[in-house]
């Protein structure tokens, strides 16, 4: 039997998250795989509450890391779609059962199946770990093709940017000319604006720091701007959304969002609070407004969504680091301080610390 | 000046709910304007609320009633669409604004300016009595034509008909051969099971009470029952539903019921729990699933609905009473002990303690 080839990464071992090195065997590459060398990898809000073990569902050691743009090295027997040297992408997803509804119709976000790309164990038991090492074998499926671009920039998109994407798309929130709301302006929400700009809607940015106007008008080029916690602002701007991608992470009332929806306005909530969020029925109902949930996206729409932006040029606004800068990157995410997302120069840093 | 018309109907006084006998002035007729004689009268849990003043919107004198099924006695002078002698009904509407993008779309049911047709008063300051009174001046635009059958059965259909019609077509959980539940079996519920059956969905009834499995299976001809207190059933029957209508009107946690939804999957909720309810948003997101609010329906629906309940057969399980057990019906209607609905005889009992 071969030797496993041993790869450089770096992992949190327990809930304080920090991360230091830690070597792990690659996983046999079987004929339906690609290897990829990991380039660069985004650091998700999900990241760093899975090394914490926020939702107490961490399988320490846990090396993070789902937006990862790499190059492909080696290929399966069985694989046609990919040959070394391609530019490729990997988001959350690493396995479905590639059997059911929800896979056949493009929908493997939503499989029950559904193996993440770190954290995680396929269902032979390997373990499968994320983006900040040195490679990853991935089954080709769950691959994206890259066309091109600043690939550190890209590197985001394959979780941040397909989770606006997908239910802006889906939710009918493309429309030129509707009006749509992004609260928060983070990772996410800054994708949010550039995509529903693309899309050419008018794009209000809502956030509880009025600091963030001039970003978001200037730097953005959103539309509007709201502060959320102005009474007069929010009752001003009432019933004027046809959609808002709400993208805040903390738990938080959804009413005042509800609020400023249009009649069969659709609010979309994709951060994580772990927690039951309050909802009142009245304002839901008096308006024909609906609260969509939307998780990712499934692999056709993830290429389409990287083929989009890289035709409108959007890509997402990084600050890049190496991998021995990760534990200070993260104290800084937990308190909202990037423009707008970490993004691991992994190539040239990994394996600096072994 | 003309007298007015002094008009026989019951009111509360105020929250103790208690009905009696009040005497009002009927409003002038407008020219487009018709005047109902109110034969039959159906009692929803909002006229309950309301004269409760659980919502604190009470406006006493109440007369409540918004289920009206009556006959034209006289129309103003520019009214076309109906004449003396039409049998016709009333529902929760009983003015819009008539100008507003809603309106204009046939959603006057979510117009900014809507007076219900009871507990309310229109822009000109005229009190709107509800369907507890002999008589009742409404604009045409919010009456609809009766097309027959038993007219006792049919008056529950303008509120409580309309409220779980209208969801099901605008959601797509009227399409063949989809699987529907019904969360409670009340007034609403009994009769969104009608519905699905006469769409041709799969109907399962949910609910706390094993007693409502016969009802539901053997009356009603549901095609399931599930009953929500048993985690085994309730597991069972995880991921099986494209949408739920959820006429619950106590408030409760909305998760297990999304559990039910498959990817996709709609949940209704048309209940009115007037305190905000529990919502977990990963259940939400994770499928792709959506809590969708809708109120009523508008006029083009509220029609539309009435013609295809005519055509399937379609009527409400009434308990027809006297308005002088209107208090006693509240009672027990507060405990859910009605097979499904009380319509009062309003024509021949409204006026015997006058």
């Amino acid at each position: 039997m071969e030797q496993p080839t041993i790869v450089a990464g770096w992992a949190a071992r327990d809930a304080n998250g920090l991360l230091s090195p830690f070597s792990f065997p690659l996983r046999a590459k079987c004929e339906e795989d690609v290897v990829v060398k990991i380039l660069f990898c985004g650091i998700c809000h999900s990241d760093l509450s899975t090394i914490k073990n926020e939702w107490g569902n961490a399988k320490y050691p846990v090396v993070p890391g789902h937006e990862i743009v790499g190059v492909v090295t080696e290929v399966g027997s069985s694989v046609a779609r990919f040959s070394a040297g391609d530019t490729v992408g990997v988001g959350y997803i690493a396995s479905t059962c590639r059997d059911c509804a929800n896979c056949r119709e493009g929908f493997e976000n939503y499989c029950a199946g559904l193996v993440p790309s770190f954290n995680a164990a396929l269902p032979d038991g390997a373990k499968v770990h994320g983006g900040f090492a040195e490679l990853a074998v991935v089954h080709e499926r769950y691959v994206v093709r890259i066309p091109g671009g600043e690939i550190e920039r890209v590197a985001p998109l394959l979780c941040a940017g397909v989770t606006v994407y997908c239910p802006m798309r889906r939710l009918g929130l493309d429309r030129p000319g509707i009006h749509l709301g992004v609260a928060g302006l983070g990772g996410l929400g800054h994708l949010a604006v550039k995509f529903g700009k693309a899309f050419g809607t008018k794009v209000t940015v809502i956030s509880t720091s009025p600091g963030k106007e001039a970003e978001a008008v200037e730097r953005l080029a959103a539309d509007a701007f709201l502060l959320s916690t102005s009474a007069e602002q929010m009752k001003a701007a009432a019933g004027t959304m046809d959609g808002i991608i709400d993208t805040v992470s903390a738990a938080h009332d959804l009413t005042p969002l509800i609020m400023l929806l249009r009649t069969h306005g659709k609010l979309v909530p994709v951060g994580s609070p772990g927690k039951p969020v309050q909802l009142a029925l009245y304002p839901l109902q008096s308006g024909g407004k609906s609260v969509a949930g939307s998780m990712i996206g499934g692999m056709r729409d993830t290429q389409e969504m990287v083929d989009f932006a890289a035709e409108h040029g959007i890509a997402a606004d990084v600050e890049v680091i190496g991998m021995e800068d990760v534990n200070a990157a993260m104290e800084r995410l937990q308190k909202g301080d990037v423009r707008y997302r970490f993004v691991v120069d992994v190539a040239n840093t990994v394996a600096r610390a072994r």
